[in-house]
């Protein structure tokens, strides 16, 4: 009777391809329909693609999306579709929900709480929506609200729950990863669910796009709180989930909590709306979840899931099929390589070794070793000679100044030079391999190590390049990357007996005060308090500051922490401000 | 009686640098205190700079600016001070304007309408004030609102003047310069002075800042929308005006529009603050306007005076002294460094010319010829050799693949590390020289000629390039870019008998349809309409969006147009939507 069955559709669109997503979505909904769904929901904005930033602003696209929005309705049965794209009323645009069914619209949601902070640009692009609704599908009420909107304690869910009586909260989401979100959002997620008495459930995004990914790690929660069933992370899928909304009335009457909460939305108005109810209700099978997925226990499956699919995402999704890596023997160059072969199978990854006067036959040997063990194609090609040439044409203009990092930055931007030349030839995409404890310190040459289409390592600390490193032999059950690079003093080997701890502090202590900097923007008198050096940490957040004009030039890369580099940072170069 | 002095204080404040700024602000106060200013207005955010971006999220900054803020107020004697400001009250920061005199503050003005669209992020950081309010001094009435507010026919100034009796706004702003935005900027100020009925003070920002650049240019008008004085583009300046505020009622009794208006604003309250008259108003004696800057009737003038303070702020603020230009004979590269030299001096620049086998021998005499006219410190390294040696080292690898792309971007590349390798050794910032229309389409080589600190060209499509070329002799009376470069057909010079046009359409036409697409921002449809081929436009269109990538990785540059490449156009770099 007060039973229903709720697909959640985690796809991975494609930013613009409006065809691309219509087509898949119309294929889920009709495998939904099969599987006598009586709802279907998708993430946000999934028929754009997220985020499609200022093609918002292109009339042609948001029509093309709301042609596209109508052939998904007029595919559409008995299943209620919830479909998200970018709404137009004449004036305004807005980050919306379609709710439809037997190629109809029901109604229309429009997402109230616009994030404009971090990453997110909305309130650039789409005009806030003013109502809140609820739609009633074999008794059963339901609210349909997007991302933003349930981070808010007393937001539309609020209202929706207990105000408009909905059993069911629909949210659906585009919601970037970053390292350990997932905890955060499971429990903000769990106590919404108690809060408002309700069954929740939150379809989410999965994939990459550009910096951003998405974890997908859909999941729906009982009034109780209790997590019901998830959807795996990083991948696409489809599930379903039976639902006996019984169970509200009883949570409602045993926690009188949402009865009593002083509230705070008497002159809301809730819209109510009504969908059919699908004829194979009649005949109901009980299905409950089909799903297995559990989150992993090791702390780093879920970034390195992460980059691997950001990084195949936005090669796939640009068009390239291979990628190569300048292998120096280190553990930046290796780590981005073995993620690459995760990512792109080892028939697609290319690896080249540059070695110069100061390469150790160590790290010689060890980059050919790991291109050995990660089964990629591999060549060696000396910069001796052109170095030298180069070295023979500048010196007379360089008088008597001595060698310095002029010298050091010609080695990087010869590999660089090496790179791109392949890169042109034969049409490969090439990665570039620097972390970020070295971009935020600038320890690293532009147009030199740091060319490159894109930029895997870019939000990964150099210490947890060392764990992740770790992790790739323990997740692959071999030795993916030799030992001996993991256990090698990390060296740049641009000069005689080069170790990074002679021009950085030790990485230990440089990651510590990057996260206190960076990723949590304490100041100056803050990170001292924690017990730091004060010279080490003045030094550290003037080269920071100093270096942005470097990291402004870099390739894209992943975001996978509170703060990375870019968009989610702006900080202007021309900046004298000393925090 | 119901005169006044306004002081209009155009500054060019530093990004983040609070104490210099503020040291600034209170020597300019100390003068116009001298010149019996009864008051005297900064512009919007003067004193953090603008735009401050996420420095605006560091408390230390917040706390910085408020401190500083006191230390003027402190200083302040009868003479009332505007100046803008980010004021904090406890919970969310809003963009302020502080109205001080004797050692206190007598009211904050919270800025209304915060722009969130092209470069503006006002959302991200400000909360909009809700305070519509006037002060009165002398019995005039006075109403300061800030930027954006005064482009809203219906926004504060029209409240503050039509329920609020103001007999003149005040209108603090950091408005960027954009090619004929003065003209747009002074109709609409002229019809808001007429329309409200008032005489109306602008104040706006001047300098460069990383890629934005404000034109000063701060005007006064008369109730009847004349312009009553205006003061220079592109540099700072304190200029005082005398005001009759007489003409006010004249003009109201005369024109009963302003009153006869229905008047939407009927449940607004203007809250009343009151400043003390300053001692030399008894002894007044008339001064008017003591500026005789009229607006340059070339309508190149401007954007070049643009272009080099841009430049010169960039190099300047970021510590730099000297510039280094590789000099190719060619016409983007010659126009870069002439604006270098009106910008940091002659003794500022130096040229390399870096000649190949496929340089002519006109353009590599061309090259030194500009050199020479401009005084310049010149070399010339050529590049044959180290082509050579890398050409032997790779073609083994790249087995029966003819000569393509690879090796005419190999040439820009080692030209690219020549300069770099200048740049490390003796401390200069490449200036990368690059235009538009090349940008646009891809049409060159990443880490090659896009090597560089900045860009100045960069919002500056070919055609423009040739016209302020030209511009350039013209304003200086003489050949400085020798008629020979402005003549010769543009050519890379990577192949043999290479010309742009090969490659590309001819600019004529090519920038016409930039125009349209990047900053008009038309759909392919749209383009076609106005009679172009529709296979150039596809191809165009395509070579925009696909080269987006390269563009993320450029040198900033000025934006001098509506809709530069940069923060004002935030394209996915995953984007597969032909518009």
């Amino acid at each position: 009777m007060s039973k229903i069955r709720i697909g959640i559709a985690q796809i991975n669109p494609i930013v613009g391809d409006i065809t691309t997503n219509k087509n898949k979505i119309i294929d889920i909904y009709n495998d939904a329909e099969t599987n006598n769904s009586d709802i279907l929901v998708f993430p946000e904005l999934s028929l754009t693609g997220y985020p499609p930033e200022d093609l918002l602003l292109k009339p042609e696209f948001i029509k093309e999306n709301i042609n596209a929005l109508n052939d998904i309705v007029n595919n559409s049965k008995d299943t209620v579709g919830i479909v998200g794209f970018a709404d137009y009323d004449g004036v305004d645009i807005y980050n919306s929900a379609a709710v439809f069914q037997n190629k109809k619209i029901i109604y229309i949601y429009h997402k109230i709480y616009l994030p404009n902070y971090g990453v997110f640009d909305e309130n650039r692009y789409f005009k806030p929506g003013k109502e809140y609704s609820v739609f009633t599908y074999n008794n059963i009420k339901i609210g349909v609200n997007i991302c933003e909107d349930i981070w808010y304690p007393n937001g539309p869910g609020y209202h929706q729950s207990l105000t408009g009586n909905a059993q069911i909260i629909i949210n659906m989401s585009s919601s970037p990863y970053e390292v350990e979100k997932e905890n955060i959002r499971e429990k903000m997620l769990s106590t919404r669910a108690g809060d408002y008495g309700v069954y929740l459930v939150y379809s989410n995004l999965t994939g990459g796009q550009d910096e951003l990914v998405f974890d997908g790690n859909s999941m729906v929660f009982a009034p109780s709180g209790e997590l019901v069933t998830e959807l795996p992370a990083f991948e696409e899928n489809l599930s379903f989930v039976d639902i006996n909304v019984g169970e509200v009335f009883r949570k409602r009457l045993h926690d009188p909590k949402g009865r009593k909460n002083i509230n705070n939305s008497e002159n809301i108005q809730i819209k109510e709306y009504t969908a059919t109810i699908k004829e194979h209700q009649k005949n109901y099978i009980k299905l409950s979840s089909d799903n297995n997925y559990k989150k992993p226990v090791d702390p780093l499956e879920l970034p390195y899931k992460a980059l691997v699919t950001g990084v195949g995402d936005y090669v796939r999704k640009n068009g390239f099929n291979k990628v190569l890596i300048g292998l120096s023997g280190g553990i930046d160059s290796s780590l981005t390589a073995a993620i690459a072969v995760d990512a792109l199978g080892s028939e697609n990854v290319v690896g080249i070794s540059m070695p110069s006067r100061f390469t150790s036959s160590g790290t010689k040997s060890d980059a050919e070793k790991l291109a050995n063990n990660l089964g990629i194609e591999f060549y060696e090609i000396p910069i001796e000679n052109t170095f030298n040439t180069i070295l023979n044409e500048l010196t007379p203009f360089f008088k008597d100044k001595p060698w310095d990092i002029t010298e050091e930055n010609m080695q990087a931007r010869i590999r660089g030079l090496i790179l791109m030349s392949f890169s042109n030839k034969f049409n490969y995409m090439v990665l570039t391999t620097g972390n970020k404890s070295e971009l935020s310190m600038g320890y690293c040459t532009i147009y030199g190590d740091m060319v490159g289409g894109f930029n895997v390592l870019k939000d990964v600390l150099k210490t947890k390049v060392f764990q992740l490193s770790e992790f790739v032999n323990k997740f692959h059950k071999k030795e993916i990357i030799p030992v001996s690079i993991i256990k090698r003093p990390p060296s740049a080997e641009l000069r005689e007996n080069q170790k990074d701890e002679d021009s950085l502090p030790k990485y230990e202590i440089l990651d510590e005060i990057l996260k206190l900097y960076v990723e949590k923007d304490k100041s100056f008198q803050e990170i001292i308090e924690y017990g730091f050096d004060k010279d080490v940490v003045i030094r550290i957040i003037k080269t920071v500051d100093r270096n942005e004009y470097k990291r402004r030039q870099g390739a894209p890369g992943i975001k996978i922490t509170t703060r990375a580099f870019g968009k989610d940072r702006r900080m202007p170069i021309t900046n004298k401000f000393i925090d």
